[in-house]
């Protein structure tokens, strides 16, 4: 169990707003950081120590970025198998190449979801068109054609309503390896955000309940209008994925809460997530910290939530009513500092908050 | 009135501490920052967009740092009024020269207290030999002996419980200009942290309990011990020094709380200060991005507290407890990111949170 003391250097491969926030939390708790990223205008840049500007793929690079740091964590899941080995080479790299690999694969995903105990939409794998027939079957209709990998934000994806429409949305996603996924509209969408330490410790935040549109998200809300029930059963399945994966960080999982009462496990990301940005303003420790925390061998912090709060996304020029966030007073404005606002861009977030309408829970 | 918007840069002149979290505040909100001070290790330059290392006297290093940003804030009061003033011809500074002047000055200080109505223990100015017998007829003893200007954290102050060490004392503070306060022994220290909008809004924090050793301040405690009606005299207090200062920014108003509900103005940070460490952890907005919001313009963020709080200093070797603190869920743990341990040096700070022990206050 490697303990990485205050005053050493944390690594974060990408430099986006979510390396951002990371940076942040690290610098706060004493460390140094060290961003890398090929974008020259990363916004992580701002808040880091240090930053490198190279490719993914430069291995000489990665190497004096590895060098340089105690640690390496990532903010995004598709970071390069070969990246990652030529990081993990050289230092701690966490989470694990395996945690890494798995959320890279949606089929791989909802394999290891089911491996654990948990329930996931009806899914098949097309990789070839004698495929499609069989996906139907099992899948049944509406679905949802997803590459299966590098997809992100409602990116590479199609809605399928009638059989005649699957295979030219294949082939319009240049007929690469997908996931076909039954469709379920009345679900409630949340997601758990875990931490879990290198002692294997786990803390996890009160559940979201999370609203997207086109793919992007738009708000999350705590509480969620789940019941406790389901509440218990979301969280007990991501305690469960981060064990099975040793998994040191935050992972995020993304859920459906069927009306029933049932939980699928819909995705997870291997990092921090839009759906915990709340926490910053709502908790007593945010999942940001939380990271940093579990990566450098510290004990987490305590989760417990100290308001309600719904966080709303401001994306592309919805930046532009910043100001209108910043009159009201239980609002917390955060702007990630991206010159360019292009349509779809997360180029910020705000956390309204209100007082906690449940009673206190606290670590 | 001026409004800075978010993207713009916000210049910090001072790189210590209070210059890495007020830079954390500004980058959160979605400003650009350039720290400006001579010490090359400057632990606010690892959160900053960009930095300069020059002499506060260098004139040509403040005009190329004043023509970078939008705003101009300071970290500490003992900027040089020349400084303060070659800023101010190229950029809006707040807070203002004047409140920069008043509170450099130890018996300008009580002064303007005095001027608005408020109370201070007795005082006397000694500028001279001739000074010293008329200070003690009017103080009295036990008292304390302090430079007019320039002390911090307790330097440049001398007890004196007897006459004939007066003369001595202020001898061996070089004979330079000092002032002379009646000491009472039997106080609170508390400390109002009030922010002034542009548009002379005003919020104050809940008032917090302070404990010195040796000059330092040890802890601060939300809530403190006195009654509403002193936390309520001491915020009017606050208010109408800010007003009368035409105050932008936070200011911090050091007061004792006597027995018989009496408050005295003891003095004033025209600045983010140590006493409102708490506010990162415990209240909707803190103290730093309320002094963001302040000097950029925007309307202020509720100060409403939502848990009890804590706040010890890590001085000099105790930042070596670090992993103690670390290991209580509830403690909020904050180290500076200075490489050189000092005896006497802020190295970092932790607020221990507690469940709110009265009502929730929001705005």
């Amino acid at each position: 169990m490697t303990i990485i003391p205050p005053g050493k250097t944390v690594g974060i491969l990408g430099g986006g707003q979510l390396g951002r926030m990371l940076a942040i939390a690290a610098a706060r708790l004493g460390y140094a950081t060290h961003v890398y990223c090929p974008d020259p205008d990363s916004p992580a840049f701002a808040v880091a120590s240090r930053h490198s500007i190279a490719r993914y793929e430069d291995a000489d690079a990665l190497r004096a970025f590895a060098a340089s740091v105690a640690v390496v964590t990532y903010e995004f899941e598709n970071v390069p198998a070969a990246t990652a080995e030529v990081l993990a080479r050289a230092v701690p790299a966490r989470p694990n190449a395996r945690a890494l690999a798995v959320a890279q694969d949606r089929v791989a995903e909802k394999e290891f979801a089911r491996a654990i105990g948990a329930n996931t939409t009806a899914y098949a794998r097309i990789a070839a068109t004698a495929d499609l027939p069989r996906a139907l079957d099992v899948v049944g209709l509406p679905a949802v054609l997803k590459t299966n990998r590098l997809g992100y934000d409602g990116k590479g994806q199609r809605r399928i309503e009638r059989a005649a429409e699957l295979e030219p949305s294949w082939l319009d996603l240049d007929g690469v390896e997908c996931i076909l996924e039954a469709f379920s509209p009345f679900t409630k969408e949340i997601s758990v955000i875990v931490a879990r330490a290198v002692d294997g410790s786990v803390a996890a935040f009160d559940v979201p309940e999370n609203h997207h549109e086109g793919g992007i998200l738009r708000t999350s809300r705590v509480p969620a209008t789940v019941g406790g029930a389901a509440v218990a059963t979301a969280q007990d399945i991501a305690h469960r994925l981060a064990a099975a994966l040793d998994y040191v960080g935050v992972l995020a999982v993304e859920m459906f809460a069927m009306a029933d009462g049932t939980i699928l496990v819909n995705e997870m990301a291997p990092r921090v997530h839009n759906s915990g940005h709340w926490t910053i303003d709502a908790c007593i420790t945010d999942q940001f910290e939380q990271h940093i925390r579990a990566i450098c061998g510290l004990p987490l912090g305590s989760p417990a939530r100290h308001s309600d709060a719904e966080m709303i996304n401001l994306i592309g020029q919805e930046v532009e009513q910043w100001a209108d966030f910043a009159r009201d007073p239980m609002a917390k404005l955060h702007l990630y500092g991206k010159a360019a606002v292009r349509p779809g861009r997360k180029m910020g977030h705000v956390t309204r908050l209100r007082p906690l309408s449940g009673p206190p829970r606290r670590a």
